[in-house]
């Protein structure tokens, strides 16, 4: 095979699977071609990737060694997707009675899932996440591209126990935007014990949600290593969780006076983008 | 650049807009190459992509045309595919009491959700649908992943109407897994007037919940432009709905017993892949 044709495959593959470590091996027997031509390819393919900030192509060395492609969005990339979403979330059609916000359109959305997750994944690459977790209903799309380009599962937490999912571990929580004690639940099949979880949801008031889904984790013997939500309403000032990322936030919301604002979040902030 | 930089750059690309036309001139700039040295690029690109089965490339000719990634996965991978995951299906440990079956692994799964997206996007690759339609909770990622490979948003319809979604236009239906009569409902917002909609869901039994979702497009005037599930039972032989694709058949569930045999769906039989 050519090298145009490996060229195109290799990156369709690759895209394909994110973190993945792929032996030379397994390229140079896909294309019939010498090991040394394949390493060549990758040369290529890791300098086009860099030179536009669009992802990363690690190459591990040694016996075991391959290559891992990491995606990855520039911190110029973010900030200028972010505050255009910003932007777009600032129309006062979004404002619902009770100073929600609709949102669906965005986390319905093919592109816009594809850019959040690319993000979210960039900022976890290394923190050697196992699983994302949500719960029902709106953080599912997020935990679920968050979760294609970190390459793990995710598991969604259900508000309400269904005859559909077995044995069920539970706790209770704040929902701070109802202001009641909910329940939420997880399969004890769905995740192994002790993972390194990354939380996700979409919108977080007082850091209720999150908080529960952290004693979730904690229950199954894991880890939090991450939280992270779309959009944070700095509406009451004492949140329960401290250590938690956002993308968006909203500073002003008001159902009567038609009125809201919305502006970046802590997560440039909070992301060591030479790190990564 | 360099041909082979612009053939990494451009696979990644067209791999992250599905099914959008990109003009030959879009890459010119973005390259800062001759439109024929673009062209050339394309016919690899193509030429790869169909050798390998794993994509189209259309080419759209005239002043208003450019190209367009369809993806694409042949009958002998998705036969080879559906297969796999109909052994993977049988494993006893899925049966859960009231003959459901434990499913969220492959529904939670990156690499499964690929798969199935890509092989649903195949089979609705010329049906101009508008949008895809769900209903919480299991047929999200489903849907969400379908839709990324057809690039058209997807909508969830909610057991329950919330106070985060607005108006909301809802519909009575016979949940025929529980014998009873059930309410979806879906923010009038969410779905354009008219659209040509493709309806998923994880499992289907009666079909109630399909015609629920039919009857709900049907408020929005648009029309139900395919019904794919991932698993059918075989149990109940009178359907309410006729006219579906499943890619799984469960022919046999048995709680007591231990018992589940799967086998591939109707997908195969209803998909004319010469067409694609």
């Amino acid at each position: 095979m050519k090298r145009s044709e490996r060229l195109v495959d290799m990156t369709k593959y690759l895209l394909e699977h994110p973190h993945k470590l792929i032996s030379l091996t397994f390229f140079a027997e896909r294309y019939d071609s010498a090991k040394s031509s394949i390493s060549e390819d990758l040369a290529i393919l890791k300098q086009t990737l860099a030179s536009n900030q669009s992802g990363i192509l690690e190459t591990v060395a040694g016996a075991a060694g391959g290559v891992r492609y990491i995606p990855y969005v520039g911190k110029d990339q973010t900030e200028e997707y972010v505050l255009d979403l910003a932007k777009r979330i600032e129309d006062p059609n979004r404002i619902l009675p009770g100073n929600f916000v609709y949102l669906s359109d965005i986390l319905n959305d093919p592109e816009d899932l594809r850019r959040i997750g690319e993000i979210v994944a960039t900022r976890y690459a290394y923190d050697d996440i196992d699983a994302v977790m949500t719960i029902e209903t709106k953080g599912i799309p997020l935990a679920q591209s968050a979760a294609r380009y970190l390459n793990v599962p995710f598991v969604v937490a259900r508000k309400r126990n269904k005859v559909t999912e077995g044995a069920t571990m539970s706790v209770n929580y704040i929902s701070s935007s109802l202001e009641i004690i909910s329940k939420m639940g997880l399969p004890t099949r769905a995740l192994p014990k002790g993972a390194r979880v990354l939380v996700i949801d979409d919108f977080m008031k007082g850091g209720g949600t999150l908080v529960g889904m952290e004693q979730l984790v904690h229950e199954f013997e894991g880890t939090v290593a991450g939280a992270f939500v779309l959009c944070e309403a700095d509406i009451k000032k004492d949140k329960m969780m401290e250590d938690y990322v956002s993308l968006i936030k909203i500073t002003q919301i008001d159902h009567q006076k038609k009125l809201i604002s919305s502006e970046i979040g802590n997560f440039l902030a909070r992301t060591d983008f030479d790190r990564i």
